[in-house]
């Protein structure tokens, strides 16, 4: 086993703004042997989500990755030898694998490694029914408690959660607005995923359009990007309104912290609550999200669109495509087939 | 009834900055003739509060004051005559009663007119058993659902609510830290009020000083001031923190909202919570509030600390004590005995 070579990505600098290749460092390594409890797993995908660029700056809810280590990722791959009595050669898992070729998994914490479900390509695995779907699943539902006839926004509502979070409103009965940048996506969005509206950020005025699209305000806001679009939500925030914040992109390329949210005292006019929430701490409770997912996935009432960067050298630039607004829908990088 | 002589306060202008008597016209009228429904009350004290600043400027959960209405203001009395089968002559009364020494209230509106609790002294029943203390109880049970053995921040701690919701925390077994401004303050918060301590925001270093205080991180925030206190109570929330947005007087003089708090994102990371209610949504439930309030009150748990100015002329002076910190608890104006 010793043999196989490890192509990784390392961390190799705090990245300074938008990421880039140069804040990585190429390396060829050897697999080390397995211990106890131990799995090996060959990566076939890497998923890019917006969290890997707070893992490379600061500790967060994880501690930041160290220079030098392999950069943290979730992904999808196949065991090929498994010291752990739950995994088998063979098998197809996802986890935290790393921008690697071959990760070395201690496969006993709960949450590192689980099987993929059965007959469901890896693609959608790591989109509608990984971690995006679960993420938007119980954002919408369990955090936001969007109900049926509310007025549901979604900000960065043409990437992976944020489609997800806007075709779960439509599900569920709600009238869904989505924010995304440019004419494109916004035409997507209505046209393909049956959004009620769509503003363009980037060529309106999102403060009017947000008025005349939820005439009755903003009964959920699912924020994915902060800044000034998380202020104008909160502008326009209907009577115990609330906002699931679940990322903010727009800020994570910033040194230092911008400004916050100055139209937060609508939440006391508004009797709201703007709440946070980590997809980890749902895990135990996967199987209520995935069961009713792949159900509305079967009936095409979810669509999953994925964008697929080929290549473990290109993961760098795929990541990078997230904080451009560059990818339609769930980014991937496909390491191996 | 007409013969009798109603001095009162007008809203003049819309005040820039800091609320000052140029803000009002003094003025004497007649009192009219009662309508059916409504109710003569004679003034006998007003209580001041920080959304009264809101009020005179933009529409909040109120609409705001009209130029050449009486501002508007909560207060005690009692009924001069009643046209209004639940009240009677004699009775003491509080609500909505205005600057002015005559107030006619359309009793039959939930809230309008609320009956004295019988045998409490009237600055008490506008404080620790009035909305002061319904809005601390409220605020840090129900909206907060602080529980014993947790840590407790409040802001404004030396202030109405923020000293009710101090004791109440102390109360229910939380560990208390209070935030004021002067020594004098945070020697009252330690030494009169028992908190396991206080924090001077004028001459400490906040962030620092929380960190000291409150190893733990804060399960609650009760934040009355908003501004950088609010954004350093966010930077140490615990896991599952909750920050009661009760109100902002560092920001209700300002022109336009300043801005806001750049820790929120710590919502994501501490999976927390930041929400607003207004009191007045909690009214039905009163009883809730004031059993417990007026016992604890009895056994000398709960002090009530009260600042008098004397004379209806001296109403614009005590609303300005409160933006300009000079007010020693709740700020009163004794208008008649």
């Amino acid at each position: 086993m010793t043999a196989l070579v490890n192509r990784q990505w390392l961390l190799a600098r705090r990245p300074s703004g938008l990421v880039s290749e140069a804040d990585f460092k190429w390396n060829e390594a050897a697999v080390p042997e397995l211990a106890d409890g131990q799995v090996l797993v060959r990566t076939l995908c890497l998923s890019c989500d917006p969290t890997q660029r707070g893992w490379m700056s600061i500790d967060t809810y994880l501690p930041k990755v160290e220079l030098g280590e392999v950069m943290r990722s979730s992904g999808a791959g196949r065991v090929v030898a498994s010291k752990h009595p739950a995994f088998a050669a063979g098998q197809l898992v996802q986890g935290l694998v790393g921008w690697q070729d071959y990760a070395v998994v201690a496969a006993g914490k709960p949450g590192a490694l689980m099987p993929l479900p059965p007959g469901v390509p890896i693609e959608t695995a790591l989109g509608a029914l990984g971690i995006t779907g679960i993420t938007a699943y119980f954002g919408l539902i369990d955090v936001g408690k969007a109900k049926p006839g509310e007025t549901v926004v979604v900000s960065g509502a043409a990437g992976a959660t944020g489609s997800m979070v806007a075709q779960i409103g439509k599900i569920l009965g709600c009238r869904v607005v989505g924010i995304a940048g440019g004419a494109d996506k916004c035409r997507y969005l209505t046209t393909e995923l049956g959004l009620d509206a769509a503003i363009d950020y980037k060529s309106e005025d999102l403060a009017e359009r947000l008025g005349e699209t939820c005439p009755k305000g903003i009964d959920v806001y699912f924020d994915n990007v902060g800044g000034d679009i998380l202020d104008a939500a909160l502008g326009k925030l209907a009577m115990r309104g609330r906002v699931v914040i679940c990322g903010a992109i727009s800020r994570y390329n910033e040194a230092a912290p911008g400004p916050g949210p100055k139209n937060y005292m609508n939440l006391l006019l508004k009797r709201g609550r703007m709440e946070g929430f980590i997809v980890l701490d749902y895990l135990p409770r996967v199987a209520e999200a995935i069961l009713p997912m792949a159900g509305w996935l079967a009936q095409g009432k979810l669509k999953d669109r994925v964008d697929v960067q080929v290549g473990l050298e290109r993961a760098p630039a795929a990541l990078a495509r997230l904080f451009l607004g560059q990818n339609e829908g769930k980014q991937l990088v496909r390491v191996a087939e």
